[in-house]
């Protein structure tokens, strides 16, 4: 199975979702922000992950899709909280609506999730109960972490890690565990799958970050420095936070304490981060989450040519422009 | 088994709930919302209807407190959306935090509450859940309703009973219900029992909505007529509304529009409702909801003298005072 043929499969079911006709206020924006194009790489993780054993793919699906409902509601959530106007380029659900649709239809769409985990056959929905509600549990946690530094000026390099693990790694993780417990793997590669997951959703997100400032415009599709604008926690602030000295972190505190949305202030932190190799600095650390996840991987006893798959995703996520 | 009893275990059992330590600030806003003093008739309603039978009381326990979690969640997340500053004589969690943090640690209550309900054993799993699922999206559904509702003047008396059942009754039901799936009940009285939980469930909101006219002031614990002043739809505004012709409608129509906080207004629109006898009208339906109450509980194939603690509560919520 191709990443091709996993997203075929997800589209196709996730248009087939069947809404309940009433009270429409709560079920159009589930259905609308599901409409919206997304990555569903998620999803194709758990098929994927299936398909390396001789699981049933059919179990799976509904398994694939509870994941990206849960991760939807998350997004519906979070937008609330942060205030956010744009959502894969449309309108946010709380913007289209109001906030408390947001609230509310994010609550049902968190039970809908639930409904379709509750699809996996006898044998497995125990432990995949388990591990759903483990891990929607830590993706509540990094949120509140991702809340609670923003209000701070200094995090450790290591917190913040912790924080985007919680908040994002660990869901690839699950994914690709719960496809793998479907086609009955062993323990062993369970594991070495969810640290593969881990290790790819971390370098993901640090390469989020990164593309922040050194994208491309032209192939990012919008322009970069708009988490410098906004001050937002990113691998890059936080590392230059804790080796900037002297001048350089006075440099970095002013403009930090200056609301200006200029490019004058993306163009004076990006030469700090240029004095203090943080470009080097983060090429590094993803390149250490990259080699952790292909490490893991490498140990999948699965035959190698089946495990090509994950292996050019995570190239993919890592080398991605955009 | 006594209600008392029954709530000495659940209140026991809630105390002793461990949270995680980490990040306080998701978790501490649970413990708090679960401390308030409550009523507690939801899960003392599992383990009455399990003692029904011979099931497993231990089993019993984790289901009734996730129902309570459940109904603490949704009490979490209405108060953000009806911009309530107190529950149960004590600020709300978005007052005495902050509105990201009601919804965020509402969402993580959600999450915890189906932690409590996997804890049932393997045979009874798949159908609690599904249960519990079913019972959380309808609660969804009523509030929608409820929030729809605000928006219109004219609702018919049917759609405020459908949505009441929806946010308040079924929960009552589904409650008893799950406590009798684990008492291993047959069919026919896991249906009666479910039907029992929502005919007093509807009766229970219309006699909230009662007691806010008709209440004795002294007893209730709080002024009258706080309903009223809010131009919340109860039974009472929506039967008086549906019946209320020429100058008694515009007199009706005149307060609702009028934003006053006084008692003239309190008194108007309770002199409108005593021409209309809204109150006879609302005391008939509320005695056939227990009625039905009552014809389902006898159906029950259980000793009388055992189904008496259910009958009592019934009694109880009818006639309560405050």
């Amino acid at each position: 199975m191709t990443l091709s043929n996993a997203l075929t499969i997800i589209n196709r079911e996730i248009q087939s979702i069947e809404y309940p006709q009433n009270p429409s206020g709560l079920y159009d924006p589930i259905a609308y922000l599901l409409s919206l194009k997304g990555k569903k790489i998620r999803p194709a993780l758990t098929l994927l992950a299936c398909n390396l054993y001789s699981g049933e793919l059919n179990e799976a699906i509904p398994v694939a899709l509870a994941w990206e409902i849960f991760h939807n509601f998350t997004l519906m959530h979070d937008d609330v909280m942060d205030k956010a106007d744009l959502r894969r380029g449309h309108a946010t659900v709380h913007k289209k609506w109001n906030e408390n649709t947001a609230i509310l239809s994010g609550d049902a769409m968190l039970i809908l999730s639930y409904i379709y985990m509750a699809k996996s056959s006898p044998q497995h929905l125990k432990i995949l109960l388990d591990l759903f509600s483990d891990t929607a549990a830590k993706i509540c946690e990094g949120q509140q972490f991702d809340m609670e530094y923003e209000q701070q000026t200094f995090i450790s390099e290591n917190d913040y890690i912790e924080m985007i693990r919680l908040k994002t790694a660990v869901m690839l993780g699950a994914c690709l565990k719960s496809g793998a417990i479907i086609g009955k793997a062993n323990a062993d590669d369970l594991q070495n799958l969810y640290e593969f997951g881990v290790s790819i959703g971390i370098a993901f997100q640090i390469k989020d970050d990164w593309l922040d400032v050194y994208g491309d415009p032209r192939i990012f599709g919008k322009k970069t420095g708009g988490d410098i604008l906004c001050n937002k926690k990113t691998f890059l602030l936080v590392t230059a936070l804790e080796t900037a000295k002297n001048e350089d972190r006075e440099a970095l505190l002013y403009w930090l304490g200056n609301p200006s949305q200029s490019d004058e202030k993306i163009n004076a932190i990006r030469t700090i981060y240029d004095k203090l190799s943080v470009k080097e600095k983060t090429q590094t650390v993803l390149q250490s989450y990259y080699q952790q996840a292909m490490s893991a991987l490498e140990k999948v006893s699965v035959e190698t040519a089946k495990k090509k798959v994950l292996e050019d995703i995570a190239g993919k996520l890592i080398e991605r422009e955009y």
